[in-house]
């Protein structure tokens, strides 16, 4: 069949609001630095209120990771709710400017577009105090059959796994996309967030999901096991899929057809903020699967495009990902 | 007496929408490169449409200039007018996270908080297309005449001189501050604003303003002059207030008490976005003159804090200007 779209992706719609900090600020607060935690809105203002002035752009990990995909040259589309206000049309402007197709209407009732206080240290490390707004309400309404059946590869992020009607998003995405012979790609998201639904998620991959994108972190906590190379021998044992686990400067690991791939990290010449590594490292490694490309190669654009998105605050690509790949892939 | 504040400020509160471009954009809307139009709602919804992905940052000329100034160290206070709208909010958060007193009642009728699609092009030169929103209704309720009694100087961004109560919050503005002998300043802000308010802005600087801070084609435009020397030389007719000229690379001019002086620009290491340099030159040589520094130096300083600014993106210090200047300054 022919298709619209190399990779859909679900997730929340989220606008960041950068400000640079200090662990001081994190201690005084409480929050626990590298980490995702969702918030109050009236947590969300004592922190706002306290905080640097900030930068307000769009994110969103799924979101990112589309945005990455279509600076890739690579056709994406996202499905995610923003609610009818300014950041909500901010949002739809940044993500369509990228060359993303996002059509998921706007909530005219319920709670404000979703926003992330992004915290950045000076070690480079994010730690994100997330306030979801109109994103707990994405259901399978949202979720647009007609464009998940035209994408090769459909992808989850695991951060929507909370509410009942987001999951039933996802299996309607599973099914949807199964139907018509695509794949399914999930992100473990957060390591908090693999140990609040670890049942689930190993149901949900065990049920629907052929490709696998996690952290060290997460892998070892989906897995339970006390050390990364355990976590990547269960991996092993579901080789009946396929695993992508990243491991910061050490590179990531592919598993799938019957290989364990190593593959080392790019040099990365600037570090400003993390935001968003694993998002793009997603785009690229997607992006080369929806392309038949070997996993290693699928890999290797994963790190090409995290060590753009590291090198400047914001979590989407500020240069051509395709001419930069042009450039490092060769 | 004793002052609670170094300089105040009045101007249009705005958030700035940062989108890099390229001169086919702008040639394509018919956009005047490097300089500021005011837009409808209906035009600056076209152009966004079409922009790039865009950063959000809080912006407004004196806002920028107040800023700088508590990055420095002084003591800054603000006026000016937003909605209650989230980029109300954002503005409001920025500039008091910055340091600056800002108290202006948010309005909860008529127009949105005010924006700038600032449009950047490879050669870091920025064209302003502004949608004024909510700052059209600024008047003399918003001038609070404490703190303009307990600021040293007064700050008057000329782009605000348009609608009859914005020129009556002027008048106040001067009224106020030269009843408690304090001093009243005045940027042009624009040459096409110049053009637009040449004699009504002769009168207001004869009537009420000490001192005048200009560009080239600002204080060309003032004088209806053909060569910025001769422009110059009109100031020198007028030495009794005191004017700073700045001249991009080549420095700027400053004039009063007798004496003229060109005081060379800093060197430049880095050159990604003009916009705010204007800005960031008053926040400099205000605050210097706030603390009865030779003229000379209020110039050098006005340099240092433009020459950060112009180093990224965005109309605000990202760095403490105060410690720069420390090292800058000796």
């Amino acid at each position: 069949m022919s298709y619209s779209y190399d990779v859909a992706g679900l997730g929340n719609a989220i606008v960041d609001v950068i400000a640079r900090t200090d662990d001081a600020f994190l201690a005084r607060h409480g929050l626990a630095k590298g980490a995702m935690t969702l918030i109050s809105a009236e947590t969300a203002d004592r922190l706002y209120a306290d905080m640097e002035p900030a930068i307000e752009v769009s994110g969103g990990s799924a979101a990112n990771t589309m945005a990455g995909i279509a600076s890739l040259g690579g056709r994406a589309a996202y499905m995610g709710r923003v609610f009818a206000d300014q950041l909500g049309q901010v949002f739809r402007h940044d993500i369509r400017a990228a060359g993303v197709a996002f059509d998921t209407a706007a909530a005219s009732s319920g709670p404000p577009t979703a926003r992330c206080l992004v915290l950045v240290t000076p070690d480079a490390q994010r730690t994100m105090q997330t306030y979801l707004g109109a994103c707990v309400d994405f259901g399978p309404a949202d979720v647009a059959a007609s464009v998940v059946e035209a994408s090769r590869i459909v992808y989850l992020e695991g951060y929507l796994w909370d509410k009942p009607q987001a999951k039933e998003a996802f299996r309607k995405a599973v099914r949807v996309a199964h139907a018509n012979g695509n794949k399914v790609a999930l992100t473990l998201s957060d390591a908090f967030c693999v140990d609040r639904h670890r049942a689930e998620f190993r149901a949900l991959i065990e049920d629907g999901i052929d490709i696998v994108l996690a952290n060290e972190a997460e892998i070892v906590s989906l897995w339970q096991v006390g050390a990364i190379e355990d976590a990547i021998a269960a991996c092993q044992q579901h080789a009946d899929r396929i695993w992508a686990v990243t491991r910061s400067e050490k590179g990531s690991v592919v598993i799938g057809g019957g290989t364990c791939t190593h593959v080392p990290a790019e040099k990365i010449t600037r570090l400003v903020d993390t935001t968003g590594a694993g998002d793009l490292y997603a785009s690229g490694f997607l992006y080369a699967l929806s392309q038949a490309r070997p996993l290693a190669e699928c890999a290797r654009l994963g790190h090409v495009c995290a060590s753009e998105v590291i090198s400047h605050y914001g979590a989407r690509p500020e240069i051509s990902l395709k001419v930069l790949a042009a450039a490092r892939m060769k």
